[in-house]
């Protein structure tokens, strides 16, 4: 089968690879639409991060690179191994992209499994990719989805666990807390976006900052902010103050790993305000640490997500959070790189989610 | 009456001055024992912060310096103001020391009255202050005590409210929560060890870092702290690690405004942990935030107390905490400067909390 395949920075190759062996307690997954994460971008220029090196096998999944990309995906259960009732041919699905060991409590009881030792994601760390015809799962990381989400829009489910977890992070993952709340949003990307898409969903009111205007338009069409501010032409903490009768906002999330963002969302809280990490930043932040204690605001870091899925599958399937308008792009495998990641790399304004038919049949 | 009142930087004089007027809803307590805060260490050398200078007048009290100093005090009831018809002369009370805005909602319902706009602290901001042979307080920031906790030791249960509310903003004011868990305390300087107490009183293991033999010995010997660590002699991060079978400390508390130590907090916490800084920073803080993101830690900044003072008193009378190895010296007012600010600023490794009897009937 057809497969992208992480070698080395700069180096992916598509590729005819052997499918993976069904095992007991698998599925296999015919994918139906893979996105394209910003962690793949940094993986292609930068990496590799989360990938192992060539020699360097991962401890969990014993691969190392060349490895199958992708893991943002939909699909339908082509073939189901022994041992899993639960499942039948046909079923449309998600999978939660997670690496983790076996002796990891990945039960309710635990919302740290995430935070597990060595963890990496399928489609970083290896057990193949949604960058693939298919891929073989553990049940565990499978979730049916109900036919009436079309697979395009299930591809995002996984960027959009992201967004809920972050939400959930800050406490305000529930329509009692986040009505009529004011929440900030430091950048427009796809993860601002879908983190902004879920706090509408919960009745808050959302003001989105951001310098690019095809973004802010984006947002706002989107339906997601219901105000688009630039911070280059207005104050954005004082048109957040003149918004909630000078107090602040109730809380805001950090997606663009940049100083004067960080620093704009600390001054624009109001006390007891709730701070939340989303971006992965490669270098240490300046933290006004004072204003942190005087306004007892909570500084919360997120990553992926941990029982998400569920949740968003419910979000979109109730349509409180509609997920067409971030589909930007549809393209085949063989155009990953110049119709894919060069389009997101160059042309990151208008583009937000770009997805990848593995067998070509989505086009 | 005598009062010790602040003028200036390095200008503080004990006076005569008129006692402050009784009034509708207010009553007056003669103080017993006044505590000397860190905060009235700052004022002396490097103020006046908190302190409306001369010909500012606080927008609360009206009042600019000179003002009476002090804001950890005990005493008893002198005289009940008209209208305070659950105080009785003789009741042994502490004061919360709060000014803020009328208009605030100081209930139950409001967990952030002390974040108010302009909030200040009687006895910085104006007020009377604990330094004075009586002091005239509203009804709502009187504290009844029960008389089985000494009018010495009650004068701690301010600070150790600081200690509490910090515990509160962790998660960690319960025995549910901190029973059998491990904190780690930053800096043994009173608010550490007070901090320390309140965690050990809901039943947390308590691991201090402190340069100083003589302060871990006080940590050690009030049997506040489990382990008492040197990072000069020892790697912090290391031994809890090995207290907590390789993951972390559940959670930190920073007491001391030094940067190695907040680097310190946060690489030895487990995944999930929490960090709250106790300390007031006069510069700002250089944040690993992608440890924060990948260990999803939570940074909470904490001021001062919030409907804490009943907990606090509860925690004393069952005798949970005892104060009394904090006390480690008692004077009169004439003896404020000399005595104790001299020894808590140039010998502040044996002294923890001097008290003042600003009557000298309690020496």
């Amino acid at each position: 089968m057809k497969a992208a395949r992480y070698y080395d920075r700069e180096d992916i190759r598509i590729e005819d690879i052997e499918p993976q062996e069904l095992t007991p307690g698998t599925a296999r997954v015919k994918v139906a639409w893979c996105g394209i994460c910003g962690t793949d971008l940094h993986e292609f220029k930068e990496g590799p991060i989360f990938i192992p090196p060539h020699g360097h096998p991962h401890p969990i999944s014993g691969e190392d690179a060349p490895i199958t990309l992708g893991h943002e995906m939909s699909g339908v259960i082509e073939e189901v191994g022994e041992g899993v009732e639960d499942l039948k041919v046909g079923d449309h699905v998600v999978v939660e992209p997670y690496l983790v060991h076996d002796d990891v409590d990945t039960s309710e009881a635990n919302m740290f499994y995430h935070l597990s030792p060595d963890m990496n994601f399928i489609g970083l760390g290896g057990g193949g990719g949604g960058l693939s015809e298919n891929i073989v799962v553990k049940r565990r990381w499978i979730h049916k989805i109900p036919d009436s989400i079309p697979l395009d829009q299930a591809a995002l489910i996984e960027p959009l666990s992201v967004g809920y977890h972050a939400v959930e992070r800050a406490g305000y993952a529930s329509e009692e807390v986040a009505k009529g709340k004011v929440a900030l949003v430091g950048g427009a990307g796809p993860i601002g976006l879908l983190t902004a898409a879920v706090l509408k969903a919960f009745g808050a009111t959302v003001v989105m900052s951001e310098l690019s205007p095809l973004r802010r338009q984006k947002a706002l069409e989107s339906g997601v902010a219901d105000y688009a501010l630039s911070p280059a032409e207005v104050d954005v903490v004082e048109e957040v103050k003149k918004l909630t009768d000078g107090k602040g906002a109730d809380v805001a999330f950090e997606c663009t790993s940049v100083q004067v963002v960080f620093d704009t969302l600390m001054n624009a809280l109001r006390p007891g305000g709730v701070l939340v990490i989303v971006s992965i930043w490669s270098h240490h932040a300046d933290l006004d640490i004072h204003q942190l204690v005087m306004k007892e605001i909570d500084l919360r870091g997120t990553i992926a997500y941990a029982h998400s899925h569920p949740a968003t599958i419910k979000l979109v399937s109730e349509g409180k959070v509609n997920l067409e308008p971030f589909i930007t792009g549809k393209i085949g495998l063989e155009g990953l790189i110049d119709e894919g990641f060069d389009t997101l790399i160059n042309r990151n304004e208008t583009a937000v989610k770009i997805l990848v038919s593995p067998s070509g049949e989505g086009l």
